[in-house]
């Protein structure tokens, strides 16, 4: 499978952005460690869910017309802007309770939306009808191997740019899909790198069954500042966790608004609060970094600036 | 004086970022412009004037012991670290108005602040007497021609570092040393790109003076959300303006806003009010810039997160 995300590296390259790695000299004096972020905020459509939906939709075979999904965040986006590279019609079903903005942005990049009651029943109802409909091929957010692939290509470019080998990469976990992806790149490319996944204590799912060996629900209603990853895992982006990750850990929602507003007023960047779940699990000494050269992926930079993270 | 700029380059570069370049395809199919946005907000202090101060205090003679300067903004926190670098003590002479934060940040590199009153003659009498008390030497933050110099090294990177020859460059313009500095550089550099400078409607001492050929002073108060341009320019600063400045124009507080915003949004970075300045006047079709590649200095990054500059 490393193959494929191999494969991924150079199907995506014309399309997304090879994004930076930015540096804090005082956040590695005060952690004593090298903190490499890569600014997937700065990626095309906002965030590394383009990555996933790019690689899907060009390995798609000939023929397809039309792409569909269900997402209240960035895949939506990431998936409208992919099908558009291709002249492809994209169908989203999104939850009516999903931020104006997230619906716009998908609106912005050719989307057709269909908006549904806010349970994942009537999400997959309709995705389910306008798969039926329109001939459509689904693109799921995470569950998918294209996808998982595409993910993978953040880490590539994280190990090979950064200024040494890496002795650890940080990584948010919502469904699975980036860790995945993380996990596999990792094992090819810097296979004595540990990876390590971050979850909110308020939606551990993935700690939980990184604990009991067996994939657990997540427990509702998910009350979490950090929105991208209030998903649970798939069985397959669970699979890959167990065999792979060196530990999942859990940080308090302080210690995520704390490391949030650290990220913005040290590195000068907008991110979302799912991004700052690495920082919060190094602050809160979840995780030991002292000497250590870590590689964090920021995941996103698509917030409502109509209100700070940390005034809501 | 552009020897000088060539030697600043090379006497700060140890000491400072070679800050990146980005770029918003949304915003270039909306301007139709390719806009390069030189991201001083990323450099060390969290602003340009790292640039001018490191220069000017690494210019220095030998013996020099201790510097001082009067600032409310970000060249207070940047002499501090600059002298720092040498290993000299740092005297700030702020203002009682000043924000916590600008304090707290020169205090963080090391250097002792004096509180006076808010007047500029306050300010004067204070630095006077620390100079005479400290034999401290005066880094004044624009009317200097090291600061100046050490300032034009920024356009020197934004010129080679873009993917072609500029035609344009748009600078914000307060006491002038960026500016100065950005004219004598593209001068050099790319004779054949306009320089214009922007100010506030509010603060429009540089375009008076621009177009009456005589020093203007502000018009006080002063009241602009551009807190880093609210300053007059200087007889030397005004000279080289007059001299190479393709046009000064200004800007609405509205849309100064609106511009900084725009570029929270779509670049996914942390700006001051200040920076918006050049894309505010593209914004408002002050200058035009249509099939142009327009290179802009975004100056810097010290805002107070407390709050959003469009919700103030």
């Amino acid at each position: 499978m490393i193959a494929d995300v191999e494969e991924a590296c150079g199907r995506i390259a014309p399309h997304v952005h090879r994004t930076p790695i930015l540096r804090s000299r005082s956040l590695d004096r005060q952690t004593g460690a090298e903190l490499l972020f890569k600014c997937e905020n700065f990626q095309k459509t906002g965030s590394f869910k383009a990555r996933g939906a790019t690689n899907a939709v060009l390995a798609l075979p000939s023929g397809v017309r039309a792409v569909a999904t269900h997402s209240s965040g960035n895949h939506a986006a990431a998936l409208a802007h992919a099908a558009a590279l291709r002249g492809l019609a994209a169908h989203v079903v999104m939850p009516e309770t999903a931020a104006a903005a997230k619906r716009a942005a998908a609106e912005a990049y050719g989307a057709t939306i269909v908006s549904c009651a806010p349970t994942l029943a009537a999400r997959e109802e309709a995705a389910g009808r306008i798969v039926a409909e329109t001939g459509a091929t689904l693109v799921p957010p995470f569950d998918d191997p294209a996808v998982v692939a595409g993910q993978g290509t953040a880490a590539v470019e994280l190990i090979a740019d950064a200024p040494g080998p890496l002795d650890l990469l940080l990584v948010p976990v919502g469904g699975g899909g980036l860790l995945a992806g993380t996990l596999i790149a990792t094992a090819a490319h810097a296979p004595r790198a540990a990876v390590i996944g971050v979850e909110p204590e308020t939606a551990d799912d993935a700690a939980r069954g990184f604990r009991t060996r067996m994939l657990q629900p997540q427990v509702l209603p998910v009350t979490t500042i950090a929105d991208g990853v209030t998903t649970a895992m798939s069985p397959m982006t669970f699979e890959i966790m167990c065999w792979l990750a060196r530990d999942i850990v859990t940080v308090s929602e302080a210690a995520i608004v704390a490391a949030t507003r650290t990220i913005w007023e040290r590195l000068k960047i907008v991110v979302e609060p799912s991004c700052a779940l690495p920082l919060a699990a190094i602050l809160e000494r979840k995780v030991d970094v002292a000497g250590r050269r870590v590689g964090i992926i920021l995941t996103g930079g698509n917030v409502d600036l109509d209100r700070l993270p940390w005034n809501s």
